[in-house]
């Protein structure tokens, strides 16, 4: 896995180590959800197939779906020119957001402030 | 702009106050690039109507396009459940890579390694 040795690592909130996860829908391009990865979790989403993240409230590698079920399956890796940034392309199952929403950007600014743009695709409640 | 006083700031490299900036072609919705914008930056995007951000190297606001006359006009603002992260949905002019692509993400990993994915759209060098 060359690859990984040519990442270029950022501090997160004095976190080290960690690179910026953009997910996206592999059809239709929507963005799913922003996160965070480490090497250990883009090795293990590599060799998994599964998207993998680093929670930086939880200080823990984490795999989306580990409590919900709602994984994500990876069709795809693309790699930014600075190299400090991923696109994981996934299946997504169900939805990203843990708020129930397909896409963690459920809201657009409009006159100068947040409106719901999306409605949830399943309930939080029963899944969390 | 109530919005801005609603978002989360996380620290980038030491440097506090950003939110994650996602910029995607407003019609294809490929991902262009990534970067970071401060409370600034996000207020002159939606006054102007042109992507700003904030650059962790030359400690400052830029305006997209600012040299390279690549400008990208803001069509959508979304914003993600825990408000730290933006998408700029954009109308790009020729494209948004500093190398000459339409988009930073021009490699795939394959094999272990980076692989190019895109042809560049313009001539770097000429640009900049």
């Amino acid at each position: 896995m060359e690859f990984v040795g040519k990442l270029k690592e950022r501090s997160i909130d004095g976190i080290p180590g960690l690179y910026v996860i953009i997910t996206q829908d592999a059809d239709s391009n929507q963005v799913l959800m922003q996160a965070y990865a480490n090497k250990e979790a883009v090795l293990k989403t590599v060799e998994t197939g599964l998207a993998h993240y680093y929670s930086t409230s939880r200080h823990k590698i984490w795999l989306k779906g580990e409590s919900s079920g709602n994984t994500q399956k990876i069709i795809e890796i693309l790699v930014d020119c600075d190299a400090d940034a991923l696109i994981y392309k996934v299946e997504q199952k169900t939805g990203a957001c843990h708020k129930g929403f397909e896409s963690c950007f459920y809201r657009t600014i409009k006159g100068g402030d947040f409106v719901e743009n999306a409605k949830p695709v399943f309930d939080p409640k029963k899944v969390y």
